[in-house]
């Protein structure tokens, strides 16, 4: 699906030509009701940080082709469809800073069934964008993905789960998460969607990373599941984790207390999927999320378990929700809007801990909720996530995991954002 | 794809069974970032302008399986996946008042991976929903369509083609126009876009009525189209209203004044196509659209080829905006915002000229801006419009045309307010 708004949060990018970069580029949908014949458009002003750069020197490209604006307005087969963006490509030495910007577009068309004093129609659209830095050395040897969960509210609404993908590779990651139950037909999706699924992933080239999963310990009001039944629905999960090509899953039990021990039943599951595990090859990575940090009986028992088996199949997925810093106050559908859920306070564990238990860890979930125009994060200290990291020699992913309010097309910004950020922050050198 | 609400435009209806209406149904998607098995389901609450209908009689349809809410705690093998709409049923003897309701939700979900004393979460929505009103004798002998035009800014953003064809036969219309110029692929889409749109229409059991084209005769800002130029584009456009099933098709010709005279080549493009139109059974109409009044020489020009001809393929599309009585102040996308244009001024066509030309009109499109939650709407006056095409013995299509303001999914709930309004009236007695 096209975005909403005329300017589209995907495709806004620096543009190299014979090796260096020579201007930017914006993706627009047509404004009006009706497509046009490429010949009607006037042209489209763009204005980037209050800086104007006029329609005269603009390039337009519909399909495969590209024009000047004086070539477009001559073309007689050219058509800008409504469900077809257009790309404007601006001329700008060195291109734009990474980062947010300030885009406005006016774009114009002439409609030769309007009397000509009206003319041209005008259409003005303005919204932030963001420039994520790419290429060589932006990495510092992590691998980045993005969670679908990043989405919530978008997808199937707004976004289709391919719309989901072309954003990931967009922004520059490589890897993407699912949640089981949100792949559609779950536990048994259709053979036509799995195929789309791998089409997908080929035209995209990503790398499904970690799958998240639930033991649903108490499904039914009246009795838990018994332990054997805990390990069939754990086991199913890895073999569709399997099955989509993931290589980590993470299990999430139910829980019996308020500090979120786990059921009962947690260890004796684990234990019996091992074996599948180490066949399928999916590594097992139990959350440690907030309100529970790394020195706490449920983490340290998981450690506990990697340490008695040995297991290769068994690590630790961290939400870096743990080390919030400060309170967001932005609430989270389905609980009471008058207290802050204890996930939403800072929890601050310190890096020490993440030092200490970084060689029993997977797979990192990059949890945030919000980053604002100055690529600031409101919440997340992410240069020190990054430096520990780095220094213990974490060379995983770093799997961008939006939680912040569920506004239309927000979560699609906000991960470009982290993206900026976090890879401007790996490209520093290190300390 | 679904609404981003997680109440649905779409479904909003009476239900009846054994041959009386017992009570009345609406569409939900699921409110939480994951799927969830139906035994996690702890009921939704529903309200409907004020009245409270508690969870317990409320019945559950995911799929083709219907459930009480005990009997959804106990399954084991039903999920509500995040892609897929539940269908909520409640019992009330004679259903609700066709007309806009206020309705609000609360759907419970328990999660048992949140501690219990959090549990259920809580999911609440409300929004106002039209009942349309069906059955026989609520057409009074109009057919009822919609174009597409009214979802303006929705399609290929929020909506598909498919959802735009589900909403107009959920809200019990049978006629479908487009815009040549909004078909992908336009001038010539694809084999298989053909072959979606037919099966569509079997689906939804559509009928295509009209398409609106346009002879862009001054498609280039040097040299307007020849004569033969023109012609060759009414052409092409015939030939593809035919190929899409299409029995009308509406030309719209460049203007040359103010005043919108057509171009100077208007008569003879339609003189050379009159032979093709016979041949396609497709009749051409020019619309009749504010700011031109009926009693105005650019009408009484077509009326005149029309009388000169004798022709069957050539009649005029009343566009009701022209009967407006109160000025739109909404603006329109494309124009001066400081300025209300020509067209969304009150024009104020008296009905006798309505009736005067009636044996000429083929086709009408139903245009409106805004209908308030009492189904009045405050530009146009339909009572007398429908009045007037009744006792003049039109039968053809009224073709919903909504031009309000384009905000997300508005046009879709105003369409059904328009269709309750339409048939509300058309079902009283005859004047």
């Amino acid at each position: 699906m096209l975005e909403y708004g005329i300017i589209q949060t995907r495709g806004f990018a620096n543009v190299i030509e014979n090796g260096r970069v020579a201007g930017f580029q914006l993706l627009v949908r047509m404004p009006n009701y009706r497509g046009a014949w490429g010949s009607l458009i006037d042209g489209a002003d763009v204005t980037v940080d209050g800086r104007a750069f006029p329609r005269e020197f603009t390039r337009w490209t519909l399909g495969d082709r590209t024009f000047t604006l004086d070539e477009i307005r001559q073309s007689a087969d050219v058509h800008w469809d409504l469900d077809q963006l257009a790309t404007l490509t601006v001329p700008l030495d060195g291109g734009l800073a990474p980062g947010v910007h300030d885009v406005a577009v006016a774009i114009y068309l002439r409609s030769p069934y309007i009397p000509a004093f009206v003319l041209p129609l005008r259409f003005d659209a303005r919204r932030e964008c963001t420039i994520v830095p790419t290429g060589t050395g932006a990495g510092a040897g992590f691998k980045y993905g993005v969670s679908i969960y990043s989405l919530t509210g978008d997808m199937n609404t707004l976004m289709t789960l391919e719309d989901a993908m072309a954003d990931i590779a967009d922004l520059g990651a490589t890897g993407i998460e699912l949640l089981t139950q949100g792949v559609p037909g779950y536990p048994e999706p259709s053979a036509g969607w799995i195929d789309q699924w791998q089409r997908l992933l080929e035209t995209y080239q990503l790398t499904p990373t970690n799958i998240s999963s639930w033991v649903d310990n108490q499904m039914w009001p009246d009795r838990d599941l018994t332990a054997a039944e805990a390990a069939a629905q754990l086991a199913r999960d890895l073999r569709l984790a399997h099955r989509l090509g993931f290589g980590f899953l993470r299990p999430k039990f139910g829980v019996i207390s308020p500090e979120l021990d786990p059921h009962p039943t947690w260890e004796e599951t684990v234990l019996r999927n091992l074996d599948l595990a180490a066949e399928l090859n999916v590594v097992l990575c139990p959350e440690i999320h907030s309100p529970t940090p790394i020195k706490h009986r449920v983490t340290q028992n998981y450690i506990q378990l990697i340490d008695r088996t040995g297991t290769k199949h068994l690590k630790l997925l961290i939400d870096t929700g743990i080390f919030q810093t400060v309170v967001v106050n932005d609430g989270h559908p389905g609980f009471d809007e008058d207290e802050v859920p204890a996930f939403l306070q800072p929890l601050r564990v310190p890096m020490s801990d993440l030092a200490e238990v970084l060689p029993y860890v997977g797979f990192v979930q990059a949890k945030f909720f919000e980053i604002d125009n100055t690529l600031t994060d409101l919440h997340v200290p992410w240069a020190d996530i990054l430096a520990t990291l780095h220094d213990g020699g974490y060379t995983g992913w770093l799997s961008s995991e939006y939680e912040g309010r569920r506004e239309p097309y927000r979560g699609r910004e906000q991960l470009r954002r982290q993206h900026a950020l976090l890879r401007t922050l790996a490209a520093q050198p290190q300390r």
